[in-house]
């Protein structure tokens, strides 16, 4: 699949595979599908890219991506502004807004320490959720970090932080439950989250 | 995945779905991974589309995709003019040049006829193939369409209408081999297939 009939087909076919999990042979059809399609389609689907780089802004407060200076959720007066859930990005924050579970506010940190990809604590959003403690009255601090290595030590990281950072109250610091999924058969559940699961059992309510 | 927090975002995620085999959940990874890409990467990613769509043309001669009125390959003073191969689409001419195998000129129909999907004759490029056999000097038509139903249709079609095209000399009509494919098992390939390649056997060389 080396030569193209033509250099923009190839320079489509290009940006195309620079997505990721996008090969060549994937680009190649895509892009053939995009020029079965009228200009106005066309057009529409390069100017959204365009636009989003363009438009797009971070709410001041949780760092989300926003439309405005402040997203819907930091400017909603219906939110528990004294709850804040600590995730690592955009879309865990639509994953937890879809469980309908949730009323208080976010703060996006756009990633988790991981010294193997170089990134630490002053790359994400961490100096600017402890100056959000400080400032504001927050009663709970949610960790909602991904349950792999570095989402740990960015949990740590966090905690540490928020008990040193000499606040007038310390908010309650939280994490999401970690146990066994439902609908999953316990048998085919890895040992460190049974055992977890055990450990920390909640009282049965019927 | 309803409620985006941006309707830049959205339009976004929207425009990367209505491509083929992209659901909404991949359009949003897809999006995010754009947004963390420099102002001109994305530029260059919107823009090699629009013009994409602006500026390929398609050759004069065999309809294939092309930067020019006529493509390098009938362009080429190298390639046998004589020799038509007859195939479906852009991505046909790329893999029968990527074999290295033929030296001749190729037909780009656009598509086969198929009654299931609203293609007749008129919407593929066959009468301007029967066109370039009645005004050029053309030795052999190779058919080299998809082994299926609508394949089968069109390699019929384009037979009879070349026979009934009171050409000076008909030039002959060929297909492309159907068999077994190169490594496969005999126990694993489909009987149509394996019947066909015993029918169609071919003189052994040694």
């Amino acid at each position: 699949m080396s030569d193209y009939p033509s250099i923009v087909l190839e320079q489509a076919v290009n940006q195309m595979a620079s997505l990721p999990g996008v090969g060549k042979r994937t680009a190649l059809r895509l892009v053939l599908h995009l020029l079965r399609q009228s200009d106005q389609d066309v057009e529409a689907f390069a100017g959204a890219f365009t636009r989003l780089k363009k438009d797009i802004v971070y709410c001041r407060e949780c760092h989300n991506i926003s439309d405005s200076d402040i997203c819907p959720i930091c400017a909603s007066t219906r939110r528990d502004h004294t709850t804040i859930c600590v995730v690592e990005n955009v879309q865990d924050v639509m994953s937890i807004e879809n469980t309908g579970q949730y009323t208080g506010v976010y703060h996006v940190l756009g990633g988790v320490i991981s010294p193997m990809e170089g990134i630490g604590p002053k790359d994400i959003e961490i100096d600017s959720l402890v100056e959000r403690v400080a400032k504001e009255e927050i009663r709970e601090v949610i960790l909602a970090l991904p349950t792999t290595m570095e989402g740990d030590t960015t949990n740590f990281y966090i905690y540490r932080r928020l008990q040193n950072a000499q606040l007038q109250q310390l908010p309650c610091i939280s994490q999401i439950a970690r146990g066994v999924a439902v609908g999953n058969q316990l048998e085919y559940t890895d040992e460190i989250t049974l055992g977890r699961s055990i450990v920390n059992r909640t009282e049965f309510k019927a």
